[in-house]
């Protein structure tokens, strides 16, 4: 099958190089000289101390028929991509973009493209712009999205190595605020106090404080098990203690944050909702003013 | 009489060139040039667009008799301070640092000296070494700590300049905790958040989570009227809706804040009376992350 991955960041190369061992993939990169590097050298893969390679093409632009496209880019990112998909003809989409501040969008989104979307729990670094080094075995998983048929991608995802696997969930909405909880009790928390995951369970009033967030949270999201829920948040920290968030390197590189996909999206549905959600506006706040910050020297 | 004024900061000097209106002053400064200029040049201050000059004495060691010592410095300076006055014979002792982290300190100190502590309610900045501008006419208010007897304060105190009023007031807890509670509420979130004061009325969540921060800090305090404290701090917000509390300004000045002085009271008296403080151990985690950053170039 053809498959086009939208984005050459870590998840993108990641998914280029284990679905490029049964498809025919096509990583679409927005600069011309990373795509003409995957087009020459192929994507190396680093895992356990050894080098793999897979052939994969590469391009700049969206410009041939797929069966399926895998959008990896970061949910601030996204914009330009809408764009380019609504001038290609129908096909599969499967979105894998941290948080859920993509949502609102897709559900504005009426194209006739059949829309799945996903999470990657895998562990990944880029090491350049053909090399990506898999840190973390997880797996992905995604759902379909509003009325798209799921049995189209579980054809397609039918076989997989082993390294990689792909699951199939009934419930997007489930499957992605479960991971957005957790990335929103962790992320910002850790990002502000700059800790490490394991520190939120270890000081009390950082889990007090945590909790606080959680509450919120959960209140938005209409959660059906809040104490399962918050036993999970907890597990993810101490299964992680010792990693730094996403949001707590970002912050630290000077980035832009994933504080709109994570943050963002529950203050606009608490919004909609007339919901009060002080923490997080809060610590939305504090992650703007740190993201402002870091892009100037003092 | 002879007053020493130990610190050369804004408060310094505008308590030197008030106080030496009235009184013969010595100014006590850490580095020698200051003292040296001091001693030559006297200090300016600027007020309404004119300047002002007075005389001074200036010197780095307390090496005379005074008949009061006001301490200036920051509580985090305190340190060597305490040293110096306990080799000197017992005189009368005023303190007027910001928040209340000096009390913990001032409790176990038994050395003989009359001790009166103070808050400042002046804008000034200081410009040089010998000048200064008293960009807001306020006050000083004092109160006897422990067992120290306030008439020796309040002949001292008899004539002072009308910009520069002097207020006995009777007890010392519930002036110091009527400013720390304002600066509390204020400073940690300002800085966060970096916006100016007003930000924290005009942006609902913000007033709201402002006020879990005040409950935690009342609760603390054991203050007795906490509706007209409430009322006092958001009327301070909006008296000073323009401004940059001091926090932000040494956030972003790359300065080491005075939350040590303002939040680790409170979280110290919490921890003494088992109670919780969840928001205030958030608060102070994030701004020392915020310090430890801003001394670093990213």
């Amino acid at each position: 099958m053809k498959i086009g991955i939208i984005g050459g960041g870590s998840v993108g190369l990641l998914c280029a190089y284990y679905l490029s061992l049964y498809h025919d993939v096509t990583v679409v990169t927005r600069r011309q000289e990373q795509a003409a590097a995957i087009q020459s050298e192929g994507i190396r893969l680093y895992k356990g101390g050894e080098e793999f390679r897979a052939d994969c093409s590469a391009d700049t632009s969206i410009n041939s028929d797929f069966d399926l496209l895998v959008v990896t880019v970061k949910q601030h990112q996204l914009q330009s991509v809408f764009s380019s998909l609504e001038r290609i003809g129908k096909t599969n989409i499967l979105f894998l973009q941290n948080g859920m501040g993509h949502i609102h969008d897709l559900k504005d989104w009426h194209v006739g493209h059949s829309i799945y979307v996903g999470i990657v729990e895998h562990g990944a670094v880029r090491k350049s712009d053909t090399a990506v080094d898999h840190t973390g075995l997880g797996a992905i998983k995604w759902s379909a999205f509003d009325d798209a048929e799921p049995d189209r991608l579980n054809i397609l995802f039918q076989h997989n190595h082993s390294d990689f696997p792909i699951y199939y969930e009934t419930d997007w909405y489930r499957l992605l605020t479960g991971k957005l909880i957790v990335n929103a009790c962790i992320n910002p928390l850790t990002a502000l106090l700059q800790v490490k995951n394991g520190e939120l369970l270890t000081t009390p009033a950082y889990l007090a404080f945590m909790k606080l967030v959680f509450q919120e949270a959960c209140r938005i999201l209409k959660l059906e098990n809040e104490e399962k829920a918050w036993e999970r948040v907890q597990a993810v920290c101490g299964q992680t203690k010792e990693n730094r968030s996403s949001m707590l390197v970002d912050v630290i590189g000077g980035r832009q944050t994933e504080a709109d996909a994570i943050i963002g999206y529950l203050l606009k549905e608490a919004s909609l909702q007339g919901l009060d959600a002080v923490h997080l506006e809060f610590l939305y706040g504090s992650i703007k003013a740190l993201e402002r910050n870091t892009n100037k020297v003092f």
